[in-house]
């Protein structure tokens, strides 16, 4: 569930990030891998996507935390037929918990190893 | 590098939250799981600390979210001492890059499945 899998280059803030901590449920995993991926590929086509960043440990507990230019098009994203859809999957099946936190980036700062180093 | 390894419970908004993504290195690891934890453990004494959340996957990339009453106790534990010999070691061997959000948790919301279900 990664869209290149590395950090997302963002712009400088303000911007919005959604954090969607969730921990899967016993489940064969293979539908929801498909899903998933369609999730991140559908969003990221949205008007407003800046970027996705997405990891889940071995014990389940996962991370995904988009990244949009305002709240418009995170709301967007949330009501498209198809996502409103998955979300219901991953209540049904998928997830035995998760939290969505909408928050404003403020500010941002990074390091990144000098290739030649 | 988890402090239960589940979701945070956090109160309701607002709140500040750390995004901090990151790449590994290629290292032995011994020294980095040790270190990130005692940060974990460390950090979650702080006054404002109100949960921790963190994933990495099989592909290095980690995120782990810490949430904050307010930017005083967020930024007071970044200065901590010996915090900040960690992010040095972090920058120096245990890390390719990383990328820091402070971000304002304007809404939240969530799903647990019942556990009677």
């Amino acid at each position: 569930m990664s869209a290149g899998g590395g950090l997302a280059r963002t712009p400088a803030p303000p911007y919005f990030a959604v954090i969607f901590t969730s921990k899967r449920a016993a489940d064969d995993g293979r539908a929801y891998g498909v899903v998933a991926q369609r999730m991140v590929d559908l969003g990221s086509r949205y008007d407003g996507f800046l970027g996705i960043e997405s990891a889940r440990g071995d014990d389940g507990l996962g991370i995904t935390v988009s990244y949009w230019r305002d709240e418009a098009s995170l709301l967007a994203w949330k009501r498209d037929t198809e996502h409103e859809k998955a979300q219901r999957g991953g209540r049904e099946a998928w997830y035995d918990a998760y939290e969505v936190r909408v928050a404003k980036v403020e500010r941002a700062y990074g390091f990144a190893r000098d290739a030649a180093g």
